[in-house]
Parts: C-alpha cells; structure tokens; sequence
C-alpha cells in the first residue's frame, strides 16, 4: 500500500471542521468522499489537526492509504475535479508507511486576523473577526510574548477533548498590524484545543485594558480559564505553516 | 428634501446586480430596503452603473432623497446595522439638489482580476477568474493599448441596453502581474454593457494567440462582436474608481 500526503488549502466556512462527524460536513469527510471516487476504493485521511468549525488553512496536510497507481503528481488534479470549491489539493508526495500528518509534525504556525475598523468590509466576512474600537497592538505583542515559552496552558483552552498534558512550547507568538488588519502569528510544538483562539482573545483583552500584559504569567500558574480572555472567532483563524520530522523524513510547508 | 449620496462596497456574488428587478435579489433593493427602515420612508436610489449579477465594488456611489433628520455622519453606521455582511455603506456626503450618481459622474474604473495558477485557491471563489493556462501578460498589455482613446466600442459590448451612441473614452487600460494574479485597471468616461468584460477576454484572446493585438483596432472599426473576444466571467470584476464633477461639486473616490 502507498502512504500519501495531500497538501491542501481550505476556506472552512462552511463547515464543522476538518474531523469527520455525524451529521455534519467537516473537510475529512468531504476530502475521504473525493479521493474515493479517485482511487476507486474507501479511504480514511489522517489530518494534521482538529481545526474547529469556520478555521480556515492556508496549509494543512492529510495522509491516507491506497492501492491505486495514479501518479502523484496527478494526483491534486485528479482530487481538484472531485473536490468543491473551498478545498483544494496543491500538493501530494509519497512518504514512508510509519509517516502520520499528525505524529510526524513537530511544529505548527497559526494565523489570526482581525480587521480593526469602524466599518467592516464586505470582502472579509467569515475570514477576520471585525473589531471595530480601536487596538493598541503594542499592548497585544507586549501580552503575545508573556505565552512565548513553555508553559501549562490550561489556563487558555477549552475543555472537550482528553490529552495527556497541558504543557505546550510557544516558540513565537508575533503581533503585527498592516493598516487596519492585525496579524497574530503563533507557532507552537501543538496546539490544546481553542488554544490559538483563546490566546489571541487574552491579548484582545489586554488591550481593551481588562488585564495587564503582566499578569498573563500568573494566569497561566493559576490555569484558570475564567482569568484569561474570550476565545476570539473563528473565522479569523488559519493554519499557515507546518513543520514535519520523524526522524525518516522532515520537511517545512 | 435632502440628497444624499451614500459610499459602499459590495460582494456582489449573491446579488443580480445592482438595478432592481423583479423577482431577483439586487444590491439597489436590498439598499432600498435597509434605507426605508432607517429613514422610515419610501426611497429610490440612484447608482452609479449597473453593475452585472457576481460582479463587485470597492467604492460604488448611490444617491436618494429624504426628509429624515439623521446627521450625516452617523448615516452609515445606522445603515449598516440594516444591511446584510455582504453590502457595507463606508461613508455618506450631502449633495446638492440636482447631483445625480450617475449623471455627475465623469469617469470610472474597473478592475478585472485574473488569477493564473494551475491551481485553483478555495479563497478566491467567485472573486477572480481562474485562468489554470499561462498568460503571458506583455501580450495583454500590448492588447489593451490598443482600446486606449475615443472608439466606437460596439465591437465590445453585449446588446442588452439601448444608448444613443457607443463611442466612449478610454483613458487607460493597464495589466499589471503581481504573483499569480493579474490586474487589469480600466478607466473610461463610460461603459457599454459587458463592455469591461468582453475587453478583458480580447485582451486574454490575444495572449492566447487567438487574434494579434495589431488587429484590435480593426475589430473595434468593423464593430463585429464575434471578431473580439469572449466576455470574461463576472467574478473577477469589482468598480474601483470614481471620478464626479457636474461644475457644483467635483470628487474623486
């Protein structure tokens, strides 16, 4: 059996997410759907990460298993005439049998937007969350770099799924505004869930001045959620870049 | 009664365009509609062009009289309010009587955007027009040099309207590559019906090999229609620039 990693692109609104779940489109199953009319056999994709509902990728990688004897190459174009609009495969590559889109990645980059101004654009629904009172992003960077590190951070996540442990490596967590939108750029060892979210809704929150940029240390020793800020919307959310090494293969998307 | 004109953007993907009609959804009855329960009476707006179905605008102006007391300013944030994600009012101006959004303006410009990639991008449905082939845009710049002055440009229309005359101005007609997408800026004193569009698809037709852009000015002479290219589909035109001065007021948005 070949084990294949699809590299794709998704503007997520109008589904629940990438996991497959009963009664609801999510990407796996509208990508698992696709590749088996390609391949002519049933699939199951392995995803890099659970991005939730309305999160978008501008990068996210999917392995799976198969017998056909496509080449490749071929392969994103073959999937691209089976997929809708909002998924596309840009990629594939052949990798070992043990590699895993989730196991064999190291390293993880998200992007949250917000458009910060008094009048929404018409152009950025469902893809930024719409602040419209000003932010101060000196403060925001000043509260983005008290997560760099590594830390417990149940303080900002929410609960719902089962892990081991809490503690992440933050290895940057960048502020930066162009005009009237704000870039927030986390890159972290992994990610608990609504973690990026909540992050970026604490620095919202150090801003609008509801807490100080320096008790954000505290609020992570304490790992109380109601300390923290909001979870910011999805829809301002994107996996950007991806970071594979499990000791056979290692590559940067 | 006061005349005011309103400043909007729009995603014009799920709209048919922008002139009432009946029995289909459009930017002007929607904008109508959202004015009626601010200003709490009947209003008729006037635009600037009638745009096509799927077709956007950055910057579109739309007057209409009232007897509301509503201060200017806050014209647009009560507006907005009223108005779907999809259509936003980003600033309003009194007018003088007999300024009219589409008699007072002078000069527009639209810009048509091409995205040229063998593959497609799930964040650009219905916002380009994805063109998988490589153009080569030198030639489409050579192409759309030749549009530029005073033509009779029925060669480049779709008979739909009736007007007087179709000799229009254009003053440039620019192809610009940055990455993978191609912008093509055209800026005249008026446009015929599918006028912008049927000359993207010459300009593309040319770069195809199809016709020479030598023969342009011949095809515009002849005025034969089918001897221009195809008209290029809606999703990839947004009105970008306005230009107004009917000797009272003069502006440029």
């Amino acid at each position: 059996m070949r084990n294949i990693a699809l590299f794709l692109k998704y503007n997520g609104t109008a589904y629940h997410g990438w996991q497959v779940q009963k009664n609801a489109c999510t990407v796996a199953q509208t990508l698992e759907e696709a590749t088996a009319r390609v391949v002519k056999h049933k699939v199951h994709m392995t995803g890099c990460g659970r991005t939730d509902a309305g999160v978008h990728a501008r990068v996210y990688v999917a392995n799976f298993r198969t017998s056909c004897t496509i080449p490749t190459d071929r392969l994103p174009y073959a999937l691209n005439t089976q997929l809708p609009d909002d998924i596309v495969v840009f990629n594939a590559m052949d990798v070992h049998d043990d590699f895993n889109a989730i196991g064999s990645c190291v390293r993880k980059e998200y992007t949250y937007q917000i458009y910060n101004s008094h009048i929404r654009d018409p152009f950025y629904t469902d893809r930024v969350w719409f602040y419209p009172k000003h932010l101060d992003e000196k403060i925001m960077a000043e509260a983005a770099a008290r997560f760099v590190g590594t830390h417990d951070f149940a303080a900002v996540r929410s609960v719902g799924t089962d892990v081991k442990s809490t503690v992440r490596t933050v290895y940057h967590f960048d502020v930066e505004r162009q005009g009237d939108l704000i870039y927030l750029r986390i890159c972290a060892n992994g990610f608990l869930y609504n973690m990026a979210r909540a992050m970026v809704g604490t620095a919202v929150y150090a801003a609008e001045g509801k807490i100080s940029p320096k008790e954000i240390g505290r609020i992570l020793d304490e790992g109380n959620r109601t300390a923290a800020g909001p979870t910011a919307p999805p829809g301002g959310l994107y996996m950007t870049q991806l970071w594979y090494d499990d000791g056979k293969i290692a590559f940067h998307v």
